[in-house]
């Protein structure tokens, strides 16, 4: 390959001689070989990154410490950035220093030097027209960019592909549960056989944990909309200019659509990141929902014939290598996989987010990179559970209906006829002599035919439906 | 010890001859013989079941389905079970039935056989005045119960408990954080020197960090306060009045003075503990910001002649048994310990939460003693170390002094002025050549003596003082 | 209360007038007011203490440091402490300094002052007998005597409770395997219908996972065999006689007659506790093991109407305070719930190994608090679990030959003779039009009905039987 | 894009025109639009697939039950796959079947098709010269595929990358303890000032956690050396040659250069992955004393000027975009980043082990998704924090020196001569005067000048130096 020299503060260093990056990305590249082919910072942080570059270069140019011509030329290359067209500029890694300083550089120098070439310069010009510190990082800091784009990142995902996904997949089973809310259907508790309800009352269920669990992720979206930046070193905005900090927090809101405000406390907001624990803390709470609903459909379309067999769900692929015919759940096999994931996620972010030290928490990358995993693999795979699976479930009513007439625990409905001890001996001498309960129920002359199919009515027994 | 025979459903078992409980009870402490000397079911979930039971009586009787002499006696108990009174006859462990069925009835059992005394009756008696089943536990199942009292019981220790502990902590803090607001000293980044700040200032990143995860537990409480009670068996309300649901919510709300309503969606109820996941994020968030609180604070007062030394911690107790006058930042080491169980408490309990299958989760105890092990510990340590330590925190001015003056990073004060490279210089070649920064950027020819006086001044690099 | 005063080397402190303990033990009462009722320091470490403390002393006897007299005094108590005579005179809790220095003072004081009384003294003599510092903490530091307190408890606990309690479990199982190794039954993958296997073959895969977890165990006895003790304060060894870390060792190996040896690398030793973590990663496997165990049970068991009802398992208690009746696989729920809880510990114990800091880690009463509670409820778990469900585990014969004759997945045996594509399309096809494979594969003209008959054969598809 | 249509038993899919796969793994593309960009399945999979579908092709071959000719080029394919040629034909990802199907499947149509055409085939030719089943997966299910390739990629890892990256770091490290045997520096524990030690001996604790280390992963590789392969479908083998399991291990074993042996309970192999597990608990370990080591290097070399600042790091990079000069321990928090991710994935893993279902785990590509992930972690981060910080590490001796010497804790060394209490007392006393010991030692007239000199002596506190 051929290299063209770059200089920074320690000396020189090769570069790849059409890279628009400079010498610290460089050196980062050579320091960090670490699951280069990988993990790449993610993408979204990169964008990220782009809309608080241009906001802050605004904000600069409005304070009368950027030239007008700078700061065009800075929001033209982060609208690039934006545009995906120079991803192949920022090759560093998740496990480089643990502010961020590294991919905070990476952006500077790309937006300087592409910056430069779109001004007319060359990659090999000595003088740039853009300085990487003085003009793109003007006014910030390692240690208020990285946390202000992990903010701008975080909650972006969230809006744009967690809650999209979760809300699409929670319409669909609210459908469902409506469709199917006179099915009535055995109710299994411990495993084991219970009381009726109605298949769509089951999935009333898990409608609920998921309108649970969104509202539990929007709670969480005002901490996450405060921005670090204007702290610059430590918190206490050293270099910036007056009313920065208000000021690039509404040029970010402006450029996402998105209500951010600047951090009241910019020692918490680069120190700490307890929005971000905070956050996943309700993205694991949707795995563990995910975990549940996911598990309940596979165990309910088990079978086809030795299972419980009690709703199909769509097949989508030949499941077996060896068994032919095979149809298995597998996209609850996914889903249930990703709750895994996100709730070891979660320990990751937890460690990371403890072990901060004085003014800086240099866990950033590890705990963004979690982040962003788990509200993707959320937000992908309640859409792929929904598309390829949930939409197609339909009750097989054969088997639902066998499982309830034969069900022994229909017998609760006697409880409060004749008491739970006789309604228990009922039951359990017609499990031990496999008799239906109205056999037993009047063979023990505790009812008559007649009292029993009065009482005892499976549809009598799910309550109220709405 | 001498026994009595008591019956269930199954037959005839041994009961100590005075204890007031009976066969499950009894049955439970033979079947789960499990680390019964240090994992009894948590007593806040007993006394959350005297107050349900009592709810439920009192509802009962205002359906007309429980007379008006039942309800009272069973409230009678209920009150003496609140005082404490009967301690003793709740030998259950946490590992018994997923569910808590056995807790359930060990209370059943207890109001029974106690009011059944009360009532003037003898433990002896084979009738007794209340059933266990028929009358104490009317219109109710395990499956409701157990989740209700584990809210209750949650929702209670957070406000008695958790929150007061915090709030202590984060005022000491505030008042510390004030007082100490105009103390100049070196900030720390990647533990490395950075540019200044004031010990007011960190402290107050302190304070919002707290004031952040006060908010995270208290958007949790909304779905902590709906109860499941009404549910019964698998949520449809088998066998239970016509507004019996809102009704003994309302009545649980009166008796614990908490805003406690009836879950909109009881099969979520029963079926999954979303709420305990979600309010147990919330703790572990809390954990994460105590971690780094308490990590800061013995790392400043680490010392006393060879550490950081800017803070001074009261000296509580002797240190070591082998190195005389030595003392140790102990409240910090069982905080930093008490935030490492909330964070493998977490683990547990979404585990717990997320392996619920069907109509029931089956992992209760195992969540709610979790939960209540989290929020007490808390709790009680930030108390502990409010008391302890925090209320005694004095800076060591000197040392603080001696920091901020010897500092290179007070160069950054020169960025806006020379540039960030030649900024880089002088401190490069001021710590390799031990010089002062002062010296070096004079000698280098970068500034005059009087430029550098009007620019370096550690007091105006701290920003607006709050 | 009456009391006391006692003096340490800060002043005076009032102690309850009969207490076996001292000032430092008071302190520690008054300073750490941390959910005392629920979290003593493990009576496993008070115990370990008492084989260290007098293995210390008969070493400083022969190394001519400490009088004989005193030696067995010390040794006396140390007894008396070993037959739990004393317990009442440990009141402290986990949450305390992070070296557990409190603990072994604590041990030292009720040595001492048990010791003097023993020795014919008075609780309220000035001067005592024996010196909680200089006699019976002698050659010693808390440093050094907390983790080597850890290692004796931990590994104790390994063998005396955690180990046999699998091998019972492990056993029975095998018994089972062994038992139900011609009961042919479907099998299954994804929840669905797969190739037949036995019932045995079914449980001969649990003995395997046990077996492997007995050997992960035993892996880790290696490192938990190495003592700190003759580290002292840092690791040096300070203020010991020659020969005394090797010395102590052995004493402390013959009185507990465990392999302990003195550790290589005292440094290792106080600073990190790298074995408790490895040991602990084996139980978290055994955890895993028994969660899948567990779930396999109660899921073969579920029923009995509506589930896969393969298998029985034994009825201990009733199942539910509402549903007449019900019986439930509780022991599967608390062995399932011990798993959730040991792998919570897990992390608990990660996060306090990853956080020592230089010659000490301060987290060591959480790591062995979590330690011992794991190892005890897997043992105790298991044993439970063995001795309530698992002996009484049978097929269900007519449940399981039903569902292996009604598989689809038998077509699996025609791959060889036809191919993957046309047995696939035989297993379709009878799934859809709801008839047998046999009807299905002659219908489609790929086998006559003599070929299906000799090809198909669930019980030779089982493979070889051990 | 062009396309081409490919059929399997579900009907006909399109598929890129030149693609070397069919219809089953564009399925998978389709079905599973899950973290594409980020979640390929690991290539270390699809190279240990290469493994053992050549070893199946030749003990086939051997079996007689595959020609030789379809032997032959079902290792030439797979020789390609093993170069990386045929990388881009394996775009799946990890979130599809819980058992792997549809990479093992993927792995058969690249092997089938890319076979076809090395044959002198088409792609679009209807009928290919091997069958993706009935050839390339003869005697094998993905049951027992995947598994096998699990154990492949995780025990080449091990052995390639993890345990030679952690050897390199050990080995350095003991170079480093070995140089700096002789530089006594002050001990810290509790972050407080403690007895001396030298640096080598503080050293030596790191290579001392490492060697246990790496001892507690080969531990592990015994149960990651069995194979599932020859279970097939549920463990028993069906469809498989005699002798088949042993014959295709031994091929592996040659293949591969390492100790595989078949698993000696196919149900175990296929239906846990406790060896992974297992295993991962080593690596968590490891990853435990990585963060200890790494955040002792980055505390020790805290500063420049304010912190502890007793050993030097290499300087590898200009730490702050803002702060000019300023350089960081990049490297410790690359490798306490890896730390955190680390434990995260263990826990991922623990629920994956936990959750598998009786014949089968469906958790399996998460499970070595994240094994491999932190192994590849653990072995580049030793390596990176070898290169570019261990090698560099030197003691500053000028700091360490007047630590040392201003320590109050060299009081320990009177403790035998004049007793605790009174070694307190001068501790204290010159402590709160800011006296040296000897001044206060001398003052309180406890020891002549002369004796303090004799006794006090910090090079004679260390111990035996090895």
């Amino acid at each position: 390959m051929d290299y063209r020299i770059e200089k920074d503060t320690m000396g020189e260093v090769q570069v790849p001689v059409n890279a628009y990056y400079g010498a610290q990305t460089q050196r980062s590249v050579d320091n960090f070989k670490i699951a280069q082919d990988i993990n790449r910072m993610p993408k979204e942080i990169i964008r990220a990154f782009a809309y608080l570059k241009k906001a802050a270069a605004i904000t600069n140019f409005e304070a009368g410490v950027l030239p007008e011509e700078k700061c065009k030329l800075i929001g033209q290359v982060c609208d690039e950035i934006l545009e995906g067209k120079l991803d192949d500029y920022f090759p560093l890694v998740v496990w480089q220093t643990g502010s961020g300083t590294q991919s905070n550089m990476n952006v500077n120098e790309v937006v300087a030097y592409r910056g430069h070439v779109l001004n007319g310069g060359s990659l090999t010009d000595k003088e740039k027209f853009l300085h990487p510190n003085d003009d793109v990082n003007k006014s910030q800091s390692s240690n208020d960019t990285f946390p202000t784009a992990m903010h701008i990142a975080a909650y972006k995902i969230l809006l744009e592909v967690t809650i999209p996904g979760i809300e699409k997949l929670r319409n669909t089973l609210a459908e469902k549960s409506k469709a199917f809310m006179h099915v009535v259907k055995i109710g299994r508790t411990h495993f084991m056989d219970a009381t009726p309800l109605t298949l769509g009352q089951e999935f009333s269920g898990y409608v609920s944990q998921l309108d649970h669990g969104l509202k539990a992720i929007k709670n969480t979206l005002k901490h996450l909309s405060e921005l670090a930046l204007g702290g610059t070193a430590v918190g206490t905005g050293i270099n910036t200019p007056k009313g920065y900090s208000e000021n690039v927090a509404k040029h970010i809101a402006a450029l996402t659509g998105l209500p951010f405000v600047t951090a009241e406390n910019k020692f918490e907001a680069l120190a700490a990141h307890d929005a971000i624990v905070e956050a996943h803390g309700a993205l694991k709470t949707v795995a563990v929902s995910l975990m549940k609903i996911a598990n309940d459909i596979r165990m309910l379309s088990s079978g086809p014939r030795s299972g419980i067999g009690e709703i199909f769900i769509p097949d989508n692929e030949p499941g077996s290598s060896i068994m032919p015919g095979k149809v298995n759940p597998t996209q609850c096999e996914a889903l249930t996989m990703i709750a895994a994931q996100v709730l070891g996620n979660d320990v990751a972010i937890n460690i990371g987010g403890a072990t901060g030290h004085f003014e800086l928490n240099v866990f950033k990358p590890v705990m963004i990179y979690n982040f962003l995993h788990s509200a993707r693999l959320i937000g992908d795979g309640c859409v792929s559970f929904n598309d390829k699976c949930a939409v197609g479930i339909e009750p097989i009513e054969a088997n639902i209906k066998k499982h309830v007439d034969n069900s022994l625990m229909l017998v609760t409905a006697l409880n409060t006829k004749i008491g739970y001890y006789k309604a228990a001996e009922i039951a359990q001498k017609a499990h031990k002599e496999g008799t239906t309960l109205k056999e037993m129920a009047v063979k023990l002359g505790y009812v008559t035919p007649e009292e029993f199919d009065a009482w005892v009515i499976p549809a009598d027994m799910v309550g109220e439906l709405k």
